[in-house]
């Protein structure tokens, strides 16, 4: 309590800082005028501002983020610099521009609305990457406070709104189709402060106008209207008095803007871009690298049909149903994600179905055999209805499988972690069953603890370990919760030391409500780079194949719009990876999380990796993650973007024909 | 790492839970079906919602909240209860309405737009408080992620929008003048989801459509316009011509409606009211206690004139300037509080005066005589320029003001904290010459330590006590920091037993950064009882006035409309207790904060404590806020607002005649 204390939290406001103020006489103090906001030598004036007479520069801040920067509204402006990007053929590169408003130009209670149009990508021999096609943009929107959720903006109104004193988000993506030539593609965006279509309202006709004009000239019409005039007086007179209704509707207030304009000048030509947008450069190198159209790690996926079904009010097995399920299958598979749907019994049986129709329906074979999808679920429809004719459909459905090309790709996934004896031994009845229709079947067991109620070893973590002992023959695909390695690696030597590859063996891994923070895992609030490592760490442990519980877990709902609420218990965004488009706007499209995309740049990275290790052999290419900073453990990975574009150049500058 | 371990988190995600699953057959494991939204029973189907057809309930949540809450986008939904509020005549009472999308009814990104109708106040004999004058909407707008700036809402258009998953806030004022009868009022909010202007844009004629339609008119308009027709068969001809022409534009789709509909059903009728909004009752107990038009405690708020005239662009003494002056100081009226200006010399040196004419002016004496002032600063011009010619204004301004009846208010503010031996001998010399114009003149310092170089006392706590001895007779008015006392209340009786009332010295405080949490300031990210609690402080304490240095102290900015940016080294808000108008709409007028509302309702509340003590003594008066649980101390006090009305409720119980 020592008011001259240089740590006090009062008094002496200025008494010990040794910068002078910039102004002689200053107002209020303290530091005033230190910090300029960049407008100095721009004069506005003290009126309303016209955003198409001023240089955008000095209505906003625009700057660029990495995809992998949770850009919060308090986000600071950064300078504006040119982006460069790097991407192979198949692959997505996400960037984010950031806009801040220096002063308000709108009067409708927010900052102001920007437009945002971007050119083609061209390279210097001609080819294209085309906007709308390859290159899209998203807004970021906040979910519990946090950015999260991307909502397409409207190519054909790409207009984006500025709150006061908030920084908001664009995501964009650039898609490099599988053919694109590589090159160095270069274009520009084109940031540009505008009317809001609210201060606009005053150049459309307003509602209330619109009916007077037209009561005005049914008037007239009535006065020109009938055919059998009975004089020319009369005639005169009908003449007369329509040119004046009709002058006096031209004498409309609301029409008189249309003498001066001849209704050009709606689309924003070049000339006003070059004369008052800022301007984002933009570069993408495409390198000869195509990444593989199968991901060379399955990645499976949930997708709660119970949640559909409740959501977009559809009754199971209905044409709705059929095509709601396909619309989220196929929107899924460009997450370089294997989708399976799935429904919960109880004790966590589950009936988890990559495709809807049955295997003699031709979508079967669409949907096994796309080279998108690196693994399917077939469904084992005895565990929620154990009848005869289930059972005779599952066999049924084997028999056909089994035969084809894809049937290498098929999984069973009965049971979401057993733990008990009895739940075990469900598994191994089953499985036995299922060996009978074909003695290659692959089943996928989730578990993070040895059963309860088995003296299968002295501790908790052997008694884990052990379970290949319990489940074989009757898993093949052991998956293993991340949660129960902790931050400790060198315990993965120990889970694969009790596998068989011989015998077809995998170790994958699951993230579901753990591990928490700091390591790796998706939930909202995590950072950038902790939502990606998650893929990061799949391939520094070297488990062949990955697992997730839920992509559209909300909590339930029976309207399409209904807010999005996550379920009680669980982190947010645990389960939820992309929101209902309905939400957003009148699209169906689902709107994709940061996550979902920070996911897909993992998997990517993990093609990056794998073509880097295939040339140089694996522990080079863990090697690589760790000399760049980029990932070295679950607890030790980078906050920052800086290391990964370092670790996907040394990829492309080693590995480039 | 125990799996098992009932604290870990992740695995068993179930397992630890008694309740069973609302469905048998869930959609996700966990916990699905468990939160309904309330939605359960509607059935708003699929498609887009029209917001004229559904209930407004089905729609959002909407609940009433006090005005000490801070209520975030992340606010969850109440009930809807009744809103009970008690005011005295010449008072103001606020509440919250806050409001949260269950569905999205938008299609344009938002989740959708309410208009909120209030009724006016009525009492059962015929007395009313009236919409619009009495009763005010403004909407709660985040500064820096926190609730704070109240910008008020159009009452043609009182129109909010609200963001998928986000809670919006309004904040109702009902302000009941001076002769209001007391008695009990009552009315309605109505809450009513309605389209957005957007959705609702293809009823007004967009403006390719207005261009066409003129040109038609036009060419209309040749036909029947030239006055000498040749011929009956051509005017025959011309009629003909004209009614297709204006057929065609009559059969202009975007008019089409216009028959259906008659212009009419622009406004929301009652009916619709009635059967389609959320319905908040609201009854207000207006008592027979006057809160007196002079505040009871002089609180005295500067306004920097450096960041009026550098944000404004006006020159000093020009026009404008004198106009922005004007409009500033009668805006803060408002607030109980006494405005000065102020603009800052160097070592802290400060010009304060309330009124921006000189003595003589009529605007002088209608500023000083303003019984709704309860003190006001004296300009000692001489501060920033030592000439004759400041020198003898101001002994001309001391002559004139030393007669008037409204002298005993008047102060000089020299000073910011003085800090040396020097410094307060400067503000000695001031002093004799003021005095030698006017012996009873008043002077005013603020101060949180004794004069650093002399030897006061041993102990820094002591030479801060000893003040007044050093500035006797120089200082009339001893204002300290309340960062000195920190929790130690009991340090109080030392600072005023060196005090001499029969000189006519007195004790007041401010608060500026410090102090900090837990302590009650005006800091943004407080609680709003903690907001509230500076006056409690203050009225406990026993100060008989209160100084704070800055209403409008942000960072320098040219442009009435620029990003209100918050001065380097301070806690967000310190010195900022509203905010230019043009920042959130073309209003000039400006926007509040939350907590200079709660600096009113303070202001408020130590009307009624003074009256309670009138009645029943100042220990009383203690014991009221001790029992109710209000303020115990500097950081104990009430974080939730039920003990406020308590208090409040107790004072009218006890005090009604």
């Amino acid at each position: 309590m020592d008011p001259s204390d240089s740590n006090s939290a009062a008094g002496g406001k200025t008494q010990n800082v040794s910068v002078p103020p910039v102004e002689g006489v200053a107002g209020g103090g303290t530091s005033y005028g230190w910090v300029d906001g960049g407008l100095r030598g721009t004069n506005l004036g003290a009126g309303v501002i016209d955003p198409t007479k001023v240089h955008s520069e000095d209505l906003l801040h625009v700057w660029s983020m990495p995809s992998t920067a949770n850009v919060s509204q308090q986000e600071v402006p950064r300078p504006l610099e040119k982006v460069n990007l790097l991407a192979a053929r198949n692959e997505r590169e996400s960037f984010q521009i950031a806009l801040r408003p220096k002063v308000s130009w709108a009067t409708s209670g927010i900052a102001g609305s920007v437009q945002i149009q971007c050119t083609d990508l061209c390279s210097s021999s001609g080819d294209r990457l085309v906007v709308g096609q390859s290159i899209t943009l998203r807004r970021v929107v906040p979910i519990l406070g946090v950015p999260d959720a991307l909502v397409p903006i409207d190519p054909l109104s790409p207009q984006v709104t500025l709150q006061p004193g908030e920084t908001a988000a664009v995501w964009v993506s650039l898609n490099v189709p599988c053919g694109q030539p590589p090159g160095l593609y270069e274009g520009e965006i084109f940031i540009t402060a505008v009317k809001t279509e609210l201060d606009s309202r005053t150049e459309s006709l307003p509602k209330s106008e619109k009916y007077r004009l037209y009561r005005e000239l049914r008037s007239c019409l009535d006065l020109t209207g009938p055919r059998d005039y009975s004089s020319p007086e009369e005639m005169v007179q009908r003449l007369t008095s329509a040119s004046s209704a009709l002058r006096r509707v031209l004498d409309n207030p609301a029409l008189q803007d249309c003498q001066e304009n001849n209704g050009f000048g709606d689309m924003m030509d070049e000339d006003v871009m070059n004369n008052v947008s800022v301007r984002l450069k933009l570069s993408l190198t495409v390198w000869d690298f195509t990444l593989p159209v199968t991901p060379s790690l399955p990645a499976v996926f949930g997708i709660s049909e119970t949640v559909i079904e409740d959501r977009f009010c559809l009754e199971h097995g209905t044409e709705g149903w059929y095509s709601a399920l396909d619309h989220h299958f196929r929107w899924l598979l460009q997450y370089r994600i294997s989708p399976f749907f799935c429904r919960w019994g109880d004790s966590m049986r589950i009936l988890a179905y990559t495709c809807p129709w049955p295997a003699d329906h031709p979508k079967a074979n669409e949907y096994y055999s796309d080279p998108r999808l690196a693994a399917y679920a077939v469904p084992y429809a005895p565990i929620l209805s154990c009848t005869d004719a289930a059972k005779n459909s599952l066999r049924r459905e084997v028999e056909i499988l089994k035969s084809k090309p894809h049937w290498s790709k098929a999984y069973f996934y009965l049971w979401d972690e057993p733990l008990n004896v009895e739940q075990y031994d469900m598994i191994c009845n089953i499985s036995n069953e299922l060996r009978s229709y074909a003695p290659d079947v692959r089943i996928l067991t989730t578990y993070y603890c040895g059963p309860s109620g088995s003296e299968l070893a002295p501790s908790t973590f052997e008694a884990f370990v052990k379970v290949p002992n319990v489940l074989r023959p009757h898993t093949q695909i052991f998956c293993t919760s991340e949660w129960v390695l902790g931050t400790r690696e060198d315990l993965v030597k120990d889970i694969i030391a009790e596998l068989r590859p011989d015998l077809g063996e995998e170790w994958w891994t699951y993230v579901c409500m753990g591990p928490s923070d700091p390591q790796p895992n998706w939930h909202i609030g995590m950072r950038g780079t902790q939502h990606r490592a998650v893929m990061w760490r799949v391939w520094k442990e070297g488990g062949t194949g990955f697992l997730y519980w839920g992509t559209n877990c909300y909590e339930k709902a029976m309207i399409p719009s209904a807010e999005i609420c996550f379920r009680r218990g669980l982190p947010p965004g645990d389960g939820v990876l992309f929101y209902p488009g309905e939400v957003f706007s009148s699209s169906h499209e689902p709107v994709a999380s940061t996550r979902l995309e920070r996911i897909l740049s993992g998997m990517q990275d993990i093609e990056y990796l794998k073509l880097y290790s295939s040339r140089y052999g694996r522990e080079e290419g863990l090697a690589l993650m760790e000399k760049t900073g980029m990932y070295l453990g679950p607890d030790r990975y980078t906050l920052d973007h800086g290391p990964v574009d370092v670790m996907r150049g040394e990829v492309y500058r080693t590995c480039r024909s």
